[in-house]
């Protein structure tokens, strides 16, 4: 096989076929194959895209190219949750103890912030002592001990999406369904799961701005989970302002503290049972979604899932007292508030902006080596279709360092579209469901 | 500048500006971008083309990359051909000469053969010691001595071009009539001329099969040209069947030998005398390309022609007693005939497979590094239109080696095509002229 070849083949759209792309991804991770041949190809794929054959064939490729975890050993239903991110998404925390306390076991490895959006690695490291770097081996021990982990991807896990993403990163291949799909299925299914629930977001927060695209990626991936022999289904979901009311790292824990003892606000609570309902499906145990959001409901109401929660951060090292008085994990020294320039309704918020806003406060990392500070964010008080007075709050930053704040009220003030009327219509929480109806 | 924003504009099908063009043509050769991100760009101009302004921009910085003669002290008009390719396409050689006879200046930097077509280097060194390798100074006294020299690009000349045809070569994006134009255009713009005649093949054995392919290729060509202040027209000329009868570097430069001395089989000729009258049309001193062909004529038939090439091969060390008598020149030591299968018209030759069939004999190269046996081809009997008899020649093959006979008798007996009508009609020497009339 002649890589050129295979470049060509891609270049005039032609398919190519399982062998020929197992040659590839092996070729390139072994060293054989340089990077300049292997950017070429994935210039091609981005501009003629890829058969849904050809994306089984990377996405088995990518996984096969490290250790697919086996679970076996632990009798219980493996299920995961994926979100493409957003701003404020932060329903993992919540849904990872949730579903552990129904039953089912979910072995959860994560990312951190990537560009406006917020990583769940970032989150958990804002819990003092909590550590994302178990090996495998303590994975697979507190998995056992409470029915859930967390933690980030290991040296183990699709090691050629790692090389080919740094590739990607630095050649404008990025923005290729094909290769996104790719790159998530591939360390998903490394998780030896054999449920797979996706949250696709879609709106201004969101990296799939339009619901056309958000709708094309959740297809693909909702194939190719198929294609490897699992269960699998996609939510496409709001993402058009923050999803419940904090952003920023502790922010964010304490909003799923929340919710796990059965407070929280309505649009995450909501969503978390939706998508802790589709696990629970998938899963099997349950009749249908619907009576798996009960099941959820009753198992946070039982207070269940804050204990398994509480177990899981204490046996990855979490400092406990913390998230036990929330008020002791990490917090900015001061807060601004952003006012409303006029009466009327929130019609919009820019959600891009306010993700943004969080990153320059220090929330994120514009760089990739930049250090995130866990404290600071910014609060919601006002969403779409709330009312609101001129000179109210529409939100509050926390923040650390003078210097930032500017920069962050700027991104805030311009975020906020506020008009006389009341919005005609909102968006719904759930867009709509790919997959639901396997063939 | 950020490369990979470039890269993702040209992903994007946005236009690059001059500057962002320049940029990157200096950061790659510079070293300071990376293959890898060079490849990529490269893939989408493959797939998403060129604007003119991006095509000229990428011509300039390619050229500008290394040295362009200034033959300023050299006080006639400095014009040059350059030809896509073919089989059997040997003009350089009478049209250097020629035009430097009529008063103008050839400084001539020509290639090897390129897959199953001929290379001008190649042809030259069939003469013993005849040295293409020349340093610019020596060149430079050359062309000052008789008007013409011919050599090989050097390493002054446009290095982009040899750095970027080299992982063109590699990453499948060398079938690009921008990436081709460009790799041309600066080549010949370096040779310092005022005005440029491109000889664009089109038919079975030229790179370009289709009429339409070879159109558009010229008028980027034409177009780059004139936005660099050139003269420049494109000639689309038959490559359907080998031009004249010989193929084979010895053979060739016999032909044109004879050519020079006023005899020659008439295609030749007939192609040798248009290009040359357009030629000393674009440089100037006749009034139209009718009286440029005559000029030409006249020369040839004066015997100047001859004289300039015996006194460049002399000045370039060639053996000038192997021009002489060619019976001197490299011949092999077998000959095989291909006898027609039926008796009827030659009503097509499959061009391609003649250049391979003179590629495996020995007269080209397979592997980029094998040494070209100079006394090897083939001697075309009958053309596309000619009557044979069963068991007549079609062709005779010139070989060294038993083991090459097979293949190359195959090859050339696969490539006949005999019917017992006459064709209709046949195709024309030269299929039409872009450019012809500037705006």
């Amino acid at each position: 096989m002649r890589v050129v070849e295979l470049i060509r083949k891609k270049r005039d759209a032609a398919e190519l076929s399982r062998e020929e792309i197992l040659y590839l991804i092996a070729g390139y991770t072994g060293g054989q194959i340089p990077d300049y041949q292997m950017s070429a190809w994935l210039m091609a794929v981005v501009l003629r895209g890829m058969t849904r054959s050809e994306l089984a064939a990377l996405t088995e490729a990518m996984l096969n190219s490290g250790q697919v975890l086996d679970l076996s050993e632990l009798p219980r239903k493996k299920v995961d949750k994926h979100s493409t991110g957003g701003v404020g998404d932060k329903t993992s925390l919540v849904l990872a103890p949730v579903v552990a306390a129904g039953g089912l076991l979910v072995p959860m490895i994560s990312g951190r912030g990537l560009g406006h959006t917020g990583g769940t690695l970032d989150k958990l490291e804002s819990i003092p002592y909590f550590n994302v770097n178990l090996p495998l081996t303590e994975f697979r021990g507190v998995l056992k001990a409470c029915g859930c982990a967390m933690i980030g991807q290991t040296a183990e896990i699709a090691p050629a999406d790692k090389q080919i993403y740094a590739l990607r990163d630095v050649t404008g291949t990025v923005e290729s369904p094909y290769l996104i799909c790719a790159s998530i299925m591939s360390k998903k299914l490394a998780e030896g799961i054999e449920a797979l629930v996706l949250d696709v977001k879609t709106g201004s927060g969101a990296f799939m701005k339009s619901a056309e695209e958000a709708a094309f990626l959740a297809e693909l991936m909702v194939e190719t989970g198929r294609r490897m022999g699992k269960k699998i289904v996609a939510l496409i979901t709001d993402m058009d302002q923050p999803l419940g009311k904090k952003i920023g790292n502790a922010l964010e824990v304490e909003e799923c503290i929340d919710v796990l003892r059965g407070r929280g606000p309505e649009d995450l609570k909501s969503l978390c049972l939706e998508l802790a309902g589709w696990m629970f499906y998938l899963g099997g145990g349950v009749a249908d979604v619907e009576a798996g959001k009960k099941l959820a409901s009753k198992i946070i109401l039982s207070g269940k899932a804050w204990e398994t929660f509480r177990e899981m951060v204490r046996l990855q090292s979490g400092n406990v007292t913390a998230i036990d008085d929330p008020r002791r994990l990490p917090r900015a020294r001061h807060q601004s508030e952003i006012p409303s320039p006029a009466s009327g309704f929130v019609s919009a918020i820019q959600c891009e902006q306010v993700g943004i806003a969080c990153v320059v406060l220090g929330g994120g990392r514009e760089k990739k080596d930049d250090a995130v500070d866990p404290a600071v964010g910014i609060v919601v008080h006002k969403k779409v279709g709330d009312a609101v007075k001129s000179g109210e709050a529409l939100c509050t930053i926390h923040y650390n360092s003078d210097s930032r704040l500017a920069e962050a009220r700027r991104l805030l003030e311009q975020s906020y579209s506020i008009r006389p009327a009341r919005p005609v219509k909102t968006r719904p929480l759930i867009h709509s469901v790919i997959g639901e109806n396997p063939q």
